[in-house]
């Protein structure tokens, strides 16, 4: 894998891969020390024109433990202000021996442009772009799942039959979109729940069904996964959306929503929570709920994904 | 140990393994090579809720000299600037494998409350909060004390009959009070010189003694150490503080009174100092002047902090 | 070499030996594990006053490819906005260990203050200070022009004879004046031209040769190499600045002007590049443009600055 721009160009083979070598990165992540040799002598830059700390982190985490050297590069206050195309930060990046650049950017599609420019040796990872995917998200969200009902040791599984229901925010959210297309591909049945307002034009193109009305959606049958979005709250005052009572009436997880839940249904939230909002802190804090679980996968799936960009193996040779 | 939270919790003879791991450390950093590999695999995260390079920079030097993982968390343009909760944040950063959190915060007791709530597994390390404590500070002072009074190798010694002279704005310094729980616990008799207005109300609690006028408690007998506290200039316009000039005059160590003490005073100031304020150039800059060696021994005593921390071992095996 | 202050005072011998040493080091930057154990253990500070991601990331990678810890100290929300001074900065930084101090400042002659003044044990390298010198930027050019010119392997060599035409506004320009003196003193000859109201006052005292008018310039004979400076977009409306357009016909490297030039002229930029203004994209992207070039020489020419202030050694032991 040269590059992880989105999971919508994902095999079912290469996902499955990644996720097995997550696998192996989660066990080192329970040794006394965690750090492996594998990518030492490697440089990865975090080039982050959004501020995005959790994710940084992240990601830094995930290369340090793999013993790359990491640069941070925040594009404020950078070359950038001072008009400096992407392809120029790109390039000078690469020519100081970035082997691979972590990219969060504003505008959707400028990791895709990255990459197929031809401007630069180093891989490019998607750390999320505009309103169009976050696929290491995706894919610890799907790390997560196959964990939680597969077991720790289920290499090679997909998701086949596993019902997800997304809720919130879709128009808006590449952590959607990245799931929709690598949940597709895993086997998995997901419908969408949300305001008509907050989902896109184009949706009934998309691989999923929809519902407006949260209810009714878990009325019909309860779903294994319910991955509850994070409410953007600079958007709330903007005429398409509900107004915050009106949301966490209709469309957030209450407790009520929650206790009504199988015990055996996940609770997902990609985070940072706005508790009370979109979800209550009982379902955040509940055995079913695998939040924290999501942020611990969420430095393997970096791991694996650093790994297989920087060396282009499938295995781990630890 | 498994946090560092305050200098009151902290026993004589926990306080003295600290001094006497932080001269093992020192003696490290007189090496050539400054590196040991005590920590490698560990991460430990600097979590600034409020700006403070000096403490930042001097953590981060001592988790790197024990070959630590470093990784800082700014609080601004971060998770909690989108309203995420001190636990969510904790407990992210835990999930991610944070060995250690170094916190920095502007609200008195958050480490504690970070520390007692079993949110996290990594060990919580007080950097300074609120009006609170600053116990690495403390602990650095002391053992600056104990190496100038006592020499280097004075190891399972405290600072019994010491005298130490504190002055300045004691009501809003977290430093005076970390240093006033640990004096005491060592041995040393405290006096604290302020103006009323900057001392607080309980201070008759305490277990020192109170003067309001320098040159009065300079006069009874000279102090073995003073320590000038950092006069904060965004207080100087309010009520309850005298104008600068007054402040300066009353209670500076101007030079006149740094002339009339006795060349082995110890001159002590957790820095940045306001030179010309609350102490002179003279002064700052005297043989007896400790100023500079604090800032090498709270590197030291910051690499025992983590080193204790995250063995839990109370000697070095280097 | 105890520091790297200017270009001005580097003898020839001692600039040759650093463009040597830097051969070394891009040779590393060829191997699959990029990182030497040279400077292991050893602390090298970033402490930058003005922003310049681009620098503080080159010095950064060099330390890391060098196995240094790194720490970035922007000056920004630290105890410099607290009134500290920079003797004060320094001397905290020096007894936190720190082994080199990189130091970026708005102040001419800053770094050679630090140096002169005995404060501090750590070697001090200059990244830009006002309008004076920017040292490592006229070396990686020089290093650029050598290994263009006589190829890579042109050990012990200067650049005798070579012809540099610099172009823009020489009179703000560090870069500017580290490279005249550095190509001088290598033998070069160098010719400046620019607005006269963007050249400085005592330019006749300068071993150069001037013009106002680069097709004049051009026109005389082709320079071996044409250095184009960047404009600072933010002094385009001050008096002495003609305007955008009129710069741009005037001094800019036109398509028209480069594509008149010999296949053999060098194009140079320092970046980050306004294309359109002072460089068209045809000229920066050609053959003969060094551009990234000059970036991934950057990275070993400050690998062979820290390794000379760090060791004192001339030549690398790998």
């Amino acid at each position: 894998m040269r590059h992880l721009l989105s999971t919508s160009e994902l095999s079912r083979d290469a996902a499955i891969d990644l996720l097995d070598i997550s696998e192996d990165m989660a066990a080192v992540a329970d040794r006394e020390n965690k750090k492996l040799p594998t990518l030492r002598g490697k440089t990865v830059v975090n080039l982050f024109f959004e501020d995005s700390t959790r994710t940084r982190i992240s990601f830094e985490a995930a290369a340090k433990r793999l013993s790359a050297d990491v640069i941070n590069f925040s594009a404020k206050g950078s070359s950038v202000s001072k008009g400096e195309s992407l392809k120029d930060t790109a390039q000078t990046l690469s020519a100081m021996g970035a082997d691979a650049v972590v990219i969060r950017h504003g505008a959707s599609g400028a990791p895709a442009v990255l990459a197929a420019s031809g401007w630069i040796d180093a891989g490019i990872i998607n750390a999320g772009d505009g309103t169009h995917e976050h696929p290491t998200q995706a894919l610890l969200d799907a790390f997560t799942m196959r964990r939680r009902l597969h077991g720790a040791g289920s290499r090679g599984k997909g998701l086949d039959g596993v019902s997800v229901t997304i809720v919130g925010d879709i128009v808006h959210s590449r952590v959607a979109r990245s799931n929709v297309w690598l949940l597709k591909t895993l086997g998995a049945e997901v419908r969408l729940v949300a305001p008509a307002t907050l989902l896109p034009v184009a949706v009934h193109t998309w691989p999923v069904t929809v519902d407006y009305d949260l209810d009714h959606a878990l009325g019909e049958s309860a779903p294994d996964v319910i991955m509850m979005l994070r409410i953007q709250q600079e958007r709330m005052n903007q005429a398409f959306f509900p107004n915050p009572r009106e949301y966490s009436n209709v469309w957030g997880l209450s407790n009520a929503r929650w206790i009504g839940l199988p015990a055996t249904t996940l609770v997902m939230h990609p985070g940072p929570m706005n508790r009370g909002l979109e979800i209550s802190s009982a379902a955040a804090d509940s055995p079913q709920s695998t939040i924290l679980e999501q942020v611990a996968n969420g430095v393997s799936v970096r791991m694996a994904t650093l790994y297989t960009v920087l060396t282009g193996n499938r295995e781990v040779h630890a």
